[in-house]
């Protein structure tokens, strides 16, 4: 089976095929088309994208799961963990792991490329672990993102799990397109926050405080507390529901199962609330927006006549010769000429 | 001599008139150019535009303050009790009070427009009070109160205090236009909070929980210390600084010398970190960014011929018939089509 399809890569996949490929869950087609969408080549990128177009009606039907915290806090062994509990759950689920990280690019090294990591659930059949796209601009890696998600769902992945470092520009991207937004953390906060972003503590749904051993777990307890008493300090959500926080270990899956019936939990209120439904419709018009926000900003910033242009423009304003706003104005006009003499 | 101006009223100030009369620090000609800057008119906005170009050596020469919290922590009463402290400090200084209120549009009124407010400092020579400009979209609101920060600079108001109501979308902006984010709450958190923006907490540079009676005062006691454990638990800010917390009674003039302790504190550190100038720097450029971007996006979505097109796609979206990107790319086709029948 695996080396009938696998000749299929000298050939190409037609849409159609691609597609229906996906419909029945396999998932040799749904790497190939992913790998298209991550593909540099535009025509490939078009054909992935008509084949989201294809399979959309079967797309949402799952949990989309943001994990975020620190490097050193545990994410790969969480979500090993997690993914078990899931699976055993109901023999019926089946999870995708996806991962941004734009970090890589400098360390050289992707969150999933560490192929040690996640070995036990890696070769399990009803998980699909896919690794960042290495070396694009960040803009590029959230739509395809969002867009391997809805493959994703398609291909009957009914919990999509998409992992980032923290540390980066991601994680409101990241926010943008899941349900339910976890946050790990370690017991004795202080230092090992120093890396986590501003913004990101009151973006989650959901707090663990990993690495607890035991309920004795003095330092673990005290975290709990502490984050427990923070989150009241901290605006509530839209919807009106209050951060969890539990402490668990997901090297000795102690406390998995709690951080589980917390998403579900999550779930129940969401919809009850009607905000399971709502958050999902805002991110929709969200990604309309943020796409053309992202072509027109490209447009401009991306333009090689005014890459200089921009620089001495930014030189001034810092001199103190010409206010930021006079700077824009002027690199708009630059704009604008460029765009005549283009047509 | 007020006579003698508001006469002026009848005919055009030139540019250089008004420069000359701003960095004269003349609060008349200064209010005046303000008008032109938020007026309707095109031509008007030039002229004050070019004074900004004019008098912007002089410009940087304060202490950017944002002040937001929600309605009813008491605002008005802080920034009059403030002020009065400031004016004591030094006889020298100069404080300008400039107001961000999109919401008046909503609720018919002005956050400084009520003329009871501030009856104490509005009366003194050595404070400006504007009230925010009503009816306008909120990216030219806040691009506006740039440039008065400015005009107020150049008039020698070396204390600015920028009012915003912490629950709208005015926080961020402000955040990139002052030097130091300050957030009023009250005693027995909790309620209260509701109405806050999520993010704005780890915004804060320094919290004041106001309306603490006295040093016994156990609920601002508790609120303190509760706030202080959550900051400790939130990621600390680029340059290290710690949010300071402190009680205070705006009405009764109670350890308000401490917030102004705090705010020069703050300024200290800031400055021998090299992060005063950096964080200026950085919104330097964020503005022209800025700038840059509004304009596109609102060249897109403010584009008459395709709102109507805009809705048609967003409900397809939600209908779930194509893809939100499917969506961004079928109305960027109709924008560039749009582009090209104009020329």
């Amino acid at each position: 089976m695996k080396h009938k399809s696998f000749k299929k890569q000298n050939k190409k996949w037609t849409t159609e095929e691609l597609a229906k490929g996906i419909l029945a869950s396999n998932s040799i087609i749904l790497s190939q088309t992913i790998t298209l969408l991550e593909s540099t080549k535009e025509e490939d990128n078009k054909i992935a994208r008509e084949v989201i177009e294809l399979i959309l009606p079967k797309t949402g039907n799952s949990i989309r799961i943001g994990i975020t915290g620190v490097p050193g806090v545990g994410k790969s062994t969480f979500i090993e963990a997690i993914g078990q509990e899931i699976l055993k759950e109901n023999t019926g689920n089946k999870i995708a792991v996806l991962a941004i990280d734009p970090s890589s690019q400098k360390s050289k090294g992707s969150i999933l490329g560490d192929k040690t990591r996640m070995e036990k659930i890696s070769v399990l059949k009803n998980v699909f672990i896919r690794p960042s796209p290495a070396g694009k601009e960040l803009g590029g890696v959230h739509r395809k993102t969002r867009e391997t998600i809805l493959l994703c769902e398609a291909a009957g992945y009914n919990y999509i799990l998409v992992e980032t470092v923290g540390v980066g520009q991601s994680e409101t991207a990241v926010h943008s397109m899941v349900d339910c937004f976890l946050l790990l953390m370690l017991p004795g906060a202080g230092d090992e926050l120093q890396g986590i972003k501003r913004g990101i503590m009151e973006m989650a749904d959901i707090i663990a405080i990993n690495k607890a051993d035991s309920d004795k777990d003095i330092a673990a307890n005290t975290a709990v507390s502490n984050y427990k008493n923070a989150i009241h300090l901290l605006p509530k959500s839209d919807s009106g529901w209050i951060t969890e926080v539990t402490s668990c270990s997901a090297l000795n899956n102690f406390k998995i199962n709690l951080i589980l019936d917390n998403i579900i939990k999550f779930k129940q209120y969401q919809t009850i609330k009607g905000y399971w439904i709502k958050r999902r419709n805002q991110q929709s018009k969200y990604w309309i927006k943020k796409t053309i926000e992202q072509y027109l900003i490209n447009s401009f910033f991306e333009n090689d006549n005014l890459l200089q242009q921009i620089e001495v423009k930014e030189e001034e304003v810092l001199k103190g010769n010409i206010s930021s706003f006079k700077a824009a104005e002027e690199l708009i006009e630059i704009y604008k000429k460029n765009l005549k003499t283009n047509d």
